[in-house]
């Protein structure tokens, strides 16, 4: 059981060093950690200074070949001058060297004898015990832990336990590194550092964009004497000693990080000092009981396969970790801040991958990552300007200002539908909330704005009756500048009819209403001349084939990593579900044949180079009861983040997937319809043939319901405070506070599979 | 008379020197220097660090106000990290500055109360005279001439004439400096500065691609001792006398060039020492006599509209110099030497602009242009391996080794059409030439290896009969992404058909050449529904129509400066002739009326933002009768480089708009068919109203003829060495060896320009 709880890295290698940085990053929405080792590694340079070109991130290759530190505060961005603003890497607070007999314990090349690291999900822990043979022959035993406290969310929180088999000389090094450089750019303008009392050191840097960032550091280690020692960029303190033989020594190090722009202005010493009386143990058992009550709120349980149990709870333990609680001023970036890959910027991810996991699990949260929209509404008005547009044209890559940064302009100015996805995720909020004033307040300026915007990017082809939307990249990135992408138009449809109903609350006159309805009335879904197959675009039908066998050898990397981009764009190849998207999103709206015929065209041309693919597959699989199918894409799913062989988190964790992997869990196998697409609670569960139970809360429109699914039978348990109609299969039933209600299930029929 | 050969600065402007530096660019083709100077401005530091984005360069803004140098030897490139090789900004060598009393002369904020700067076109030779007013009331009166020699192409010749109206302290500093920077690059890796003897200075730089660059200069001035004053990246030579009232110094400066590329590899102190004896005016003599036998070959004489007359001489002035004897292994990058906003990569300028004037005014130097893309091959092999083809793609922007450099995606992936350009050029060089053996011999295997570039770029559609060709941006570059681009087909074809032909000679099986000739009359051109209207690309008449009124208010700069690029993506609007430029090329194919209709259409949805548009439709003007639109066309294309109020050719020159010159006066005017339109020399003449005479020289199949056109009648003298047809109109001739045909000309009627 306990086994379910964590992922452990069982040997140290280079190669997968990166992977598990990203896969153990710690933190407390306020303040991200990557799981980078204290002592660093060799030959591992951190303030590589070069250029990332605008290029197509999933098949980028970054030079950083072993090791990333990554010390993330949401929202402090900084300037780039060709990529635009980025998330800053902030100075490294986690150093910590041993040194014994002169030797500076390094685990590539050291003689080490054992080995175990480890994230405990339950509790936000990271922990590593090692035994390390030195070239002097003493066996040195080494326990190290490290949390970001959820209670005091703008402390990191280290213990050092060590002990040797024999008389040794103990060197300890542990500080603050600025020397740091995000995306190989350097963000810091003014650097300062300086002791803080005996026994600690602080550190301010003030970023280009005139954030002042303070970290204050203080070592707890009964006995030791510590020096500080400045270096350029840097600054750490320095305690030596004779370690008797078989004596523990234990070593904390707290570290409280404060920047100009929290919500709660207070010097990082001040939060450090708060610390000043509290034992280890109380700050892990304050910091674990947060993380207890979170998980009560969201865990699901799945009994039957332990992996799939674990990739999980990993993924959920990420969510968690990246959500900022309160601050409205930022959502989750694409890389769940425990990478740099995606400079810390907000795609559609939010409203159309993340925002699920929070709606139904603890509604407050999502509330900001909606909010966030609301926030930036003056940022996606000045894009719509800079485009020449009215109205608001939500950026592709947002920083927390709302401004499109995307440097690619193929993705940045045509991957309009983000603009609809954030008018989808706005009522996605008020359905599932049950938050109707929402939509009529807050969300309605946005809602209006972003029609507007809509009305002027619509085109009108000469003679034509309707309008189209030409020029456009839907989710599928291999098609840069297609006309009529179906996914597109419907979202665009959706938030047309949505400013048509909210208008009036958000500033439009009754014609502008009218003139957004009948403009989404008008926009096409192309289908393809039998009528049957809804086509991704116009003229998707007619695109050549790509032959896989030639070009798509290794199939352990992206494809378009390996063929030209220009082939790639005109191809009959998807990266990533655009059709199948739309119809999760849209289930009523097509038939089971639509379905089938859409999944048999496109998922053997679909080469899932995008993380965001996998997930909505097995949902998918699932409603066509494609149970094998189902099962594989879960698999891959599962994998994106935990294969550490393969690259895994090691430039972030897969944030959106982690979300699906919930969604797989909730939407697919449970069966459960979104509010977006039933007034009622509905299920139609599903299971992998491993599985055999599936549990998990939800939260429904201010109700709660505790779900439990075996392989003959489901309940639901209404855990809320109010009656609460909940639909399985096609059997409804109104379950009063505290009952709980269980259906039958009958395995359906199973249909094989035809791609 | 002389006007004629001559352009003139009346006066300086800091807002205008960029311009008057890129038009007076002297040149001997081996080495090219912007008209900097010799002085320098103050607040225009030539080290500029900065950053070029991949981005619109019609539409760039460059951070260089007011002056920049530009010191070029054509072949010599260096890598960029991310903007790919470019031509590489040499060390200045033209430095000279006079200071009297203690006062550096400055013709920016100093007191100038003469001025005058020539560029003289039938030297070659740049002549600045000015008085100047110092601090202290002495009048200074300065005389600057240099020239670089067409007799010793290394050979760059100053001198300056100073005299003073009274008694002042005179101080020199002539030197060579090193500081300076391409695109904000720095390409030197070493460099060394060291005195030549008593009065002269040596500068060696190593590029980053391991080019050595020598320089050596020289000053000669009766009485003056030189002092050697060394500077970062820089050397000076100094000299200070007291001018006594009245009296005229005279300080000459010469400075070789050589590089270790250099065909002939000599240090550049014996090109400089060659010269020690001659005198300036013997120098001056022997290059004015070269240049005497240039224009004897090409120059074009306008009578009756002497602007006219003057803009074609410039251009051809710019086109004799930025063109490179006996090197094949350059061509004429796309701001003819004369800037650097074009990287000094080759473009498809080359064969579809530039080449038809060398190969009817000298077709030896034609010859090396054609030759370039033989030697080019392999790099035009590694680009079509790199993009997963066989066969040879040439590239879109070309360094000297053929490689692809162009780093924006969008041209460099889809711009194919330069491939078919290539082989294109080949077959117009043997065609005018009558060098028949050339394309079975030299030029065979591009033919071929481009044809199988062809076969697999090639798309086919499901259950498509014929091929099709996809993905594709034609000339017009506001469409990037279109499919079957008419004139991308119609130049492909011509490709295949070609290599077809020539197969066999360039290692094709009968296979191959048969499966060539089947996919060339496979390929269509779109039509609209009507048939009529020849396309630009399939689905352009179905673009909605872009509000010009609205988004083009300041037409006086591009329009693409004040749109966003996905409006202009999905409007129905151009940047240049692409339907008009198939057209151009291929007249027998269309009909007067399709012609016509052509016109009508496009005409009034072109901006013209590429500098290559107006001169094609001046030509298509003339083919139509549209004389009135002709002249428009005419004159906006006369004033591209030498309206230096609106930039003119301050980034460089417009080269190609240089050719189209000479283009529009012998294929447009005197309407000549070229080799690739007609067997037979043929003419029939529209000169513009106000023009009573048009005279030029052609080389023809090994032959040569003047022509003379008047109002009332034309006249062709064959001064070649065999009989001549000549073709007037309807009325063919066959001309013996110095004898004179005249034939009447009948004004035709005019036609009214509907748009």
């Amino acid at each position: 059981m306990r086994d379910d709880w964590t992922i452990v890295e069982h040997q140290f290698r280079a190669e997968t060093a990166l992977a598990y940085e990203g896969l153990f990053t710690l933190g407390s929405g306020y303040l991200h950690l990557r799981g980078s080792l204290e002592e660093h590694l060799p030959d591992a340079p951190q303030n590589l200074e070069y250029v990332r070109r605008p290029a197509n991130v999933t098949s980028e290759c970054f030079p950083h070949a072993k090791a990333r530190w990554g010390t993330y505060v949401p929202g402090v961005f900084g300037p780039h001058p060709w990529l635009n603003a980025e998330m800053i890497n902030l100075p490294w607070p986690a150093g910590i060297t041993p040194i014994v007999d002169g030797e500076i314990l390094d685990v590539e090349t050291g003689l080490i004898e054992e080995y175990r690291r480890e994230l405990r999900l339950d509790t936000a822990t990271l922990l590593r015990r090692l035994r390390w043979r030195t070239k002097t022959g003493v066996l040195v035993a080494l326990r190290f832990e490290r949390f970001i406290s959820a209670a005091r969310p703008h402390m990191l929180v280290q213990r050092m336990k060590l002990s040797a088999d024999r008389k040794a000389q103990l060197t300890l090094s542990a500080g603050i590194d600025a020397d740091v450089r995000t995306n190989g750019y350097d963000h810091f303008r003014e650097m300062r550092f300086a002791p803080l009392g005996r026994s600690g050191l602080s550190a301010a840097v003030r970023t280009d964009s005139g954030i002042r960032v303070e970290l204050a550091t203080r070592m707890y280690a009964p006995g030791l004497k510590w020096e500080y020692a400045p270096a350029p960029r840097a600054a750490a303190l320095l305690a030596s000693t004779t370690l008797p033989a078989g004596m523990e020594v234990a070593v904390e190090k707290r570290t409280a990080v404060a920047t100009s722009r929290d919500l709660t202005p207070r010097a990082a010493t001040d939060w450090l000092s708060e610390t000043d009386r509290q034992t280890f143990a109380e700050l892990h058992a304050e910091h674990a009981r947060c993380w207890e009550q979170r998980w009560e709120r969201c865990d699901v349980v799945v009994e039957g396969d332990q992996q799939a149990q674990r990739a999980l709870r990993a993924s959920l333990y990420h969510l968690l970790r990246a959500h900022v609680p309160d601050d409205a001023r930022v959502a989750i970036d694409g890389k769940g801040y425990a990478g740099e890959a995606y400079w810390g910027r907000y795609f559609w991810d939010t409203e159309m991958f993340l925002l699920p996991f929070f709606l139904y699990t603890d509604p407050p949260r999502a509330r900001t990552l909606v909010d966030f929209r609301v926030n930036t509404l003056p940022g996606a008005q000045r894009n719509a300007s800079r485009y020449g547009y009215g109205g608001a044209r939500y950026a592709w890559e947002s920083d927390a200002d709302g401004n499109e940064c995307c440097p690619n302009w193929q993705y940045a100015d045509h991957e309009v539908h983000v603009t609809a996805d954030v008018a989808y995720g706005l009522a996605h909020y008020a359905r599932a909330t049950g938050d109707d004033d929402y939509l009529r307040g807050p969300a309605a300026r946005v809602v209006v704005e972003t029609a507007r915007y809509w009305m002027q990017r619509l085109d009108r082809r000469p003679g034509a009756e309707h309008p189209c939307l030409l020029g456009v990249m839907g989710p599928d990135e291999f098609k840069p500048i297609s006309n009529n992408n179906a996914y597109t138009n419907r979202l665009v449809r959706f938030a047309l009819r949505l400013a048509a109903e909210v208008g009036p609350a958000g500033g439009a006159t009754a014609e502008e209403c009218a003139a957004f309805r009948q403009a989404a009335d008008g926009l096409p879904i192309p289908r393809d001349a039998t009528g049957g197959l809804v086509l991704q675009c116009e003229g998707f039908d007619q695109l050549p084939d790509l032959d896989f066998e030639r070009f798509w050898k290794d199939r352990d990397r992206t494809l378009a990593s390996q063929v030209s981009q220009e082939r790639l764009y005109r191809s009959r190849c998807l990266k990533q579900a655009d059709v199948l998207m739309l119809m999760l999103l849209f289930p009523d709206e097509f038939s089971a044949a639509e379905l089938r015929r859409a999944w048999d065209y496109y998922v053997p041309i679909t080469t899932h180079d995008s993380s965001l693919s996998p997930g909505v597959h097995a949902i998918i699989a699932c409603r066509l009861g494609l149970t094998d199918a189902a099962q594989r894409f879960w698999d891959r799913a599962a994998a994106i983040d935990l294969d550490v062989a393969r690259g895994g988190a090691a430039q972030g964790i897969h944030i959106s997937n982690a979300a699906l992997l919930w969604q797989m869990a909730v939407l697919g196998f449970a069966g459960m319809k979104t509010a977006m697409q039933s007034q009622v609670l509905s299920f139609q569960p599903r299971l992998p043939e491993s599985w055999s139970r599936l549990s998990f809360p939800v939260c429904w429109k201010g109700g709660r319901v505790r779900v439990e699914i075996g392989r003959a039978q489901m309940s639901v348990t209404n855990v809320g405070d109010r009656p609460l109609e909940v639909c399985v299969g096609a059997a409804t039933h109104t379950l009063p506070p505290g009952l709980t209600q269980t259906w039958p299930l009958t395995a359906p029929a199973r249909q094989e599979q035809t791609s």
